[in-house]
């Protein structure tokens, strides 16, 4: 055995176990008993315990050092076991554990604080968090900047002006976008209601048609739609709404996206480091494209439209156009996870210029919620209303997750070069679509993205597959064209 | 902190993902992918890698030699964790990954040679697991009964003798009552279809009026019906056969006695090595209790035939006594698993001798299904069929299984006492069970046993519930009763 096979070894037992925290962060949003929730915080953190100790474990560094990659995926194994490694080394075990117990803390006064509409009641622990948190990244960036060493935890080799210089060239665009768009009549949006179960069966035939693997994964219901788990055993959620058949839908077309990049890695790569997504944008990129690109297109609805009247009869909507239409409405609203394809990224940009000013000190916390107010009605044009509709609508900074939201929007942007070269690639696209095919598509996609899994950086693995370097042209010419279209613009 | 204190901190841990690795076997075979096996298996052995290296940490041998224990309580936790310490030490790991290995190998040959009534296919692999778990014993004993030091696993501090003097008196007295009741007429059983989803929902109800906390547990289905976890997270399944209702209802009445053992440990002893079942022997004196003594008395299915007549409509039995005569029908069969209350002990005796006699030396693997044939025939009457009803019925043995037969046996023997007990501590136990009122007799278990998780040793918390040293006499008494008044012996 050389060291890079016992460093493999090693890692293939690092990588189950980090498939079983998985499968308990599955169990606890799905199955679990509700009594049970004090008992598995003790489990994950017993798990999360083994799992710091043996990727800082003082054999890996050696085995690193002396390691001799036998070629360009064995490389990239070091590089991502190195990063994990070296990440392990340089936050002190008591810093981690303190911001566990604080976010854990924080994550209970956030969901109390935004049902009480009261934001000064979670500011203070806000104000911990994020001081634990600039520390930490202060740890991790070694000098250079805390943000950006936050951002490396979702968004490997990307940094803040990176994100910055994507989004400040998008969001002028989008913003007259949005306000041309909803300067024009409004189409109709789908009203009754819709039977959940027949939801759901609609929603496993759906994923199906995308390609989801059964044998691999399953659709279970959950309050949050999540995708889960690498490799053999990849599941998703969904959720059901009666008089929103759209949210489930879409829901599960978005985490079959996630998915499928997960259920398509190649076998060869399994419980290794390589072997699942390489970073948040790149797993948005396809779980933006199954849902958007893919399931709101013409063509897609068209067929859609059919299943839905054979699951629910009459929806009230016969027209293929119409359908369309109220599919993709923009409407004015305030939440982000309810945004439209359009309007979501104004959402990302303002928390990522938010959370950047604050890792950078130069946002305090007791100005939060003015800058968050200030902006949205800049770009949106009218007042937030409640805290529950602004700042406290989000967990993620709760629980410490600064430098993740803009991995969203880049998904966005990834998408859109993404879809601009699938369409090169597979000329009669929308024929296939229109038959509920989408074989193709998701062919193209495990064959440029998916199977790779972690061997190429995210942004490498885009520019490969889509023969650009990454930018936001595609997707603004995308969303101008489909929603210049749409509404006559 | 203390010596103990640190050894109680580290153990709390390793129980946290002791509970891991069962929640993984529950998902496994509730709502695992079919296509997830073999990810699986690599995830449960990296768990059961981390827990045998927590179990024999040396750490844990220094605390161990420098820890004092408070109270009793702390002097029964040192216990515990020394005996697993103890035998983490004594077996060499290289031998327990060849166990490992090929009871995984074992397992598919067995149910293969079963599929295919093919003995021949099975004796090699069996063999070689005789041999192994033979050694792994030799390990343990040193120098004592190879056995006996298996038995500890499961039963800790009782010997194959103490079970052999129990099992020689107990069966002649069953050989002979179970020939005097089949020599009677029989009475009818069910006949007819019944709706699985009415199954379940009654199962649901049966379990609560058990006791059993669906806010710290849930009822799924599986092939083969258990119990699991430990806690605040204990979960049964059951299973459902259209014609035979009683499978499923008494498979959830056993199941939610093993699990009110599990949820009724005092809360204080909560991921420690206190806090499950002492042993499989005493847990299952909990779930026969339940499943038996309670389930099929004569008051209780009084109760439960208006249930299921409420449940399924007309079943075909209208008389409450019909009907108890039909839950405790006696019949001639070759399966331990479908055996009644009468017959089963006398498939565990036959198992208990041979496999005593295999780990022994006494008796050899190529002349096994001679002798479990003429045993079975001495005991029951009649000749073994076919190999899938007589060898290779039960999967135990392909997996290492040695030593745990017999505790199904002791769990009937300890009911036995505990039942007597109970009897005389609520003395309208029948005039409350007939209303379908469990709790007097549940709220007394959980008092005089279950609460007191692993605190006293098997025989002890047995002996001090029951107030009498546990014997064959009180389950002989109670069978012979039941089944002569059933039968008009």
């Amino acid at each position: 055995m050389t060291a890079f096979d016992d460093l493999m070894a090693f890692q293939r037992e690092t990588s189950a176990l980090g498939q079983i925290a998985g499968r308990l962060g599955w169990d606890q949003e799905t199955v679990m008993p509700r009594g049970a929730a004090a008992q598995r915080s003790e489990e994950m953190a017993a798990i999360e315990g083994v799992l710091h100790a043996r990727r800082s474990d003082p054999r890996v560094g050696e085995w690193l050092a002396a390691a001799e990659p036998p070629d360009e995926a064995g490389a990239a194994q070091l590089r991502e076991i190195r990063r994990a490694f070296e990440r392990a080394q340089k936050v002190p075990g008591a810093l981690a554990a303190q911001i566990a117990r604080t976010t854990s803390r924080a994550q209970g006064l956030w969901a109390q604080a935004r049902a009480d509409e009261d934001v000064a009641a979670f500011l203070p622990v806000l104000e911990e968090v994020v001081a634990l948190k600039r520390e930490e990244g202060a740890a991790l960036a070694a000098g250079g900047s805390v943000y950006d060493a936050l951002v490396e935890d979702y968004e490997p080799h990307t940094t803040g002006d990176d994100i910055a210089a994507i989004f400040d060239a998008m969001r002028p665009r989008l913003v007259a976008l949005r306000a041309a768009v909803l300067d024009r009549p409004q189409p109709a949006g789908l009203t009754g209601t819709y039977d959940e179960g027949a939801q759901m069966k609609l929603s496993r035939k759906i994923a199906k048609v995308f390609g989801y693997d059964m044998t691999r994964g399953r659709v279970d219901k959950a309050v949050h739609p999540f995708s889960s788990g690498s490799g053999a055993d990849v599941r998703i959620t969904t959720r059901t709404n009666p008089s929103d058949p759209f949210n489930c839908l879409y829901s599960t077309i978005h985490e079959v996206g996630h998915a499928a990049y997960e259920q398509g890695v190649d076998a060869g790569f399994a419980l290794s480091a390589l072997g699942q997504g390489v970073s948040m944008g790149v797993h948005e990129s396809q779980s933006r494209i199954y849902e958007n690109q893919l399931g709101r297109s013409r063509a897609f609805t068209g067929w859609l439209l059919g299943e839905m009247r054979a699951a629910f009869g009459d929806i009230g909507i016969a027209d293929p156009d119409a359908f369309y239409a109220a599919v993709n409405r923009v409407h004015n609203g305030y939440i982000r996870t309810e945004a439209d394809e359009l309007q979501y990224n104004l959402h990302i940009m303002l928390r990522f210029d938010l959370e950047r000013a604050l890792m950078a000190g130069d946002l305090q916390v007791a100005d939060l919620e003015t800058a968050w107010n200030d902006r949205f009605a800049t770009d949106f044009g009218y007042p937030v209303d409640k805290p529950s509709n602004g700042l406290l609508q989000d967990v993620h900074w709760s629980v410490g997750l600064f430098g993740y939201f803009p991995t969203y929007a880049l998904g966005n942007v990834y998408a859109g070069c993404l879809h601009e070269a699938l369409r090169k690639a597979v000329p009669d696209l929308d024929a296939q679509l229109a038959q509920g095919d989408t074989s193709a598509a998701t062919r193209w996609l495990r064959d440029v993205v998916q199977r790779h899994g972690s061997l190429y950086l995210p942004r490498e693995v885009i520019e490969r597959a889509s023969g650009q370097v990454p930018s936001e042209g595609p997707i603004l010419n995308y969303l101008e064209a489909k929603f210049g279209a749409l509404y006559g613009l």
